[in-house]
């Protein structure tokens, strides 16, 4: 699709400096722009791309006034970068606009399916599952007994959610996610064999969570495994069985959080971080990267770093004088040599 | 499906106080029981539960004597934890019988399978594969050519088995979980650029052992890598080619085994741990969560902790006096001070 | 299929000793060489088994001479490693030779398909995709809107490839891997709830890389990400959007690169080890597994530890005082006591 300048201008609402006629047909960075795309300049510290970029249509703030000439047209809008994140997102429907059910798609007869869906070829639905308005389901996913998804989740291609489990409205789920894998619990036997226990439970996603490609979420022993409204996990994100996650909080990738721990509300969780099982974090805490939480964190807003994780502040004068350590022990060779001459 | 509180008694071999009637069709936590559910009594943590549940079957010791009514039917039993696990596995084998090969999986006139097994849709079989009797294959799993799969073994949806891997019997292998990609081998060339080296060994998984979902295993280069009886792996764990990993060991998630490591019977490895290439661990070894691995552990029953990791023990006494080292770096400059005031 | 001695001798430009009629079907290591396989000897560590090997035929270097009467016949070449190598090279390309496009494979009347390919059963290829010569797609991989895979590329079975995508030539994918999933970008709101920031990017894969199982590549925001030529990444890699990876860098499994980092060219990551965002890192830099890269790495060939990571030398000099922090604490209650007895 090609959108002259006129034409964008009208969506902005802003006004077009220069040819209005010229077309464009992508988005670009400043400092990648090429004829043919449209970029944005909103942070001051790039201003001197402005004079140099190849892109066709530049979008700026309605109080910018150049120093040199452009070659580009310009649009002045009131502010250029929520006018970008807006054509961002309407690029993004255009691109993700899938519609229709293939009839490649393998659909169990009890299923029960909305209005307006993407089904995509080489799905699988299985019995009784439950898909809302507005859902896109992309190839290869596969879609368990029972399963419930709500009106305008989207399922990129090759996700598996496993038979019970419940999917909220607005959610997106990136290819190869796994909901609903049995939670890792066994019982010793007297013979060091381990014999499994049978994991009946579910997991449950409330509206509008976000799970990044990858990342696993083990159904519950008994009971559920939930992921509050609001919630963003990125890649490669271990969650397992019993666990709850409090609503928008967000955990980077790599991340492990053990079995029947709960996780407050609008936490920041860094990458590769390790939480062990049947502990309580408590709302607004941060935990650096890499961090391990081995016991409760029951203060609101706490912030904790290393491995095991204490307040990030000790933690890094602390690993401050860990680096120094060379040095502070030969302070104590030093000591000792004079006590000694002391001592004499 | 629904139960009466008697037709369970029955299979529990348990009495029944209350109304013997009540229908159940679905397990519960004490503490969210509905009516409807049943569930279990045998932590006496819990036992204030007992008296609030709605659940309308409650399984109790035999030697319970209520202080207060209760609303619930009682079963009771010998061992209450034991007979509710007993249903969980009979719901559960209820719940993943699955059975019969579907018109649209896709396999191989070479293939060789056994008795009573499901093939769910859109599953792939490879030329020269042996699946053995009640296998379970769900939808969207590979079995590349010449894998083998012995009895009673189920594979969830979308597992990739690449060619010439051997599954032992009463394995249970998770969703997304790749076996036998190529082990990460390239030999540096003068220019800086890497050759890869061809892989052309297996994987070996014997009996009873679970695999989580999108774990990873790699195919040796020559040879096979081998992961032993009863061994149980955690999700998104990477386990590289050539390494052999000994009966009974358990292994947490995200935790990664370098290339050519030999890991003994009867290890508990924490989740996060990465060990090193080409070295081994004895028997019965615990290695604490995120460790890092850098040598032999040669003592069975060793405990480590750290990166690089030692003595568990001495770990944690050396991690205290880290976050102390604040205090402790002040008690030097203190030390400093009044040295300096003696050598006047 | 079988080959005698004189016929690999032939491929190897070798020299017989023994019997030239044996047979071989396959290759093992020399201590696990079983009748009807061939193997070699390069390392003298090994020399003992050439005396005990079950194997058919051993490669041996030309200036090897026995001590003591061996069973296996021969083969003497200027190089066995080499020789080695190569023979599993070929033996690799027999194994690997998969042929023609599945007539139940989805494919998009749109796509242009290049010469002598191979397109497995269950794969999807979208619209406007292009597909070099010599490419192998197995089966179960998706490959989006607008992807293109140029000539001698492999893609394994169940590979997902989000639209807009660029794989270069003779690069590997295996199996579980996602590129072009969304960057993980959100913008906080008033109400701590996150508004998801449209990733319109992609992912670009110059020539000859590997990708290992389930690794993650986000695609860009805006413009690339992009892994440069001959990059190897190994399996449960997590790359974020708009990262760059610089040629011939190696980066070992479970190791996070975030938002927007720069890494240089010829690089030697470890395992687990986590990069922030908006850094950069020099050229030929090595960091030790499990390290955390807080700030940019501004001198090529650095050598880090550490979480966060310094110099590597530095670190394990730290670590070695870490691990005798009690004894250093004892040293200084022994100093404390003799202080107070020489103030008295």
């Amino acid at each position: 699709m090609e959108f002259s300048a006129k034409q964008i201008a009208e969506i902005l609402n802003g006004k077009v400096e220069g040819d209005d006629k010229v077309m464009i047909s992508d988005l670009s960075k400043i400092e990648d722009g090429t004829p043919g795309t449209l970029t944005f300049l909103a942070n001051p510290i790039y201003t001197h791309y402005v004079y140099t970029t190849q892109a066709s249509i530049v979008v700026v703030n309605e109080d910018f006034v150049p120093d040199n000439p452009i070659k580009s047209t310009l649009i002045k809008v009131k502010d250029a970068y929520s006018a970008f994140a807006q054509l961002l997102e309407q690029y993004n429907q255009i691109r993700l606009d899938k519609k229709g059910i293939s009839s490649n798609a393998f659909i169990s007869t009890s299923a029960v399916i909305g209005q307006n869906v993407y089904i995509g070829d080489l799905v699988f639905i299985g019995d009784n599952v439950k898909i809302g308005d507005n859902v896109k389901i992309y190839p290869m996913s596969y879609i368990g007994d029972n399963v419930q998804i709500k009106n305008n989740s989207t399922i990129f291609a090759g996700v598996k959610i496993y038979s019970d489990c419940k999917i909220g409205s607005n959610c997106n789920i990136h290819s190869g996610v796994i909901i609903g894998g049995d939670g890792f619990g066994f019982a010793p036997q007297k013979d060091l064999v381990y014999k499994k226990v049978s994991q009946i439970g579910n997991v449950i996603l409330e509206d509008d969570v976000e799970i990044g490609a990858n990342t696993t979420i083990d159904r519950a022993t008994l009971g559920s495994t939930i992921i509050h409204k609001g919630v963003k996990l990125d890649n490669l994100i271990q969650i397992a069985h019993n666990v709850e996650i409090g609503e928008n909080t967000v955990i980077a990738a790599l991340t492990g959080i053990s079995g029947s721990t709960k996780i407050g509300k609008n936490c920041m969780i860094g990458g590769q971080v390790g939480i062990v099982g049947h502990i309580t974090i408590a709302d607004n805490v941060k935990i650096a990267a890499q961090s391990g939480v081995a016991s409760c964190i029951t203060e609101s807003g706490s912030v904790f770093q290393g491995s095991p994780a204490f307040e990030l502040v000790k933690y890094q004068k602390s690993y401050v004088h860990f680096r120094n350590l060379t040095k502070i022990v030969q302070r104590i060779d030093e000591l000792e040599k004079k006590i000694k001459l002391l001592e004499k």
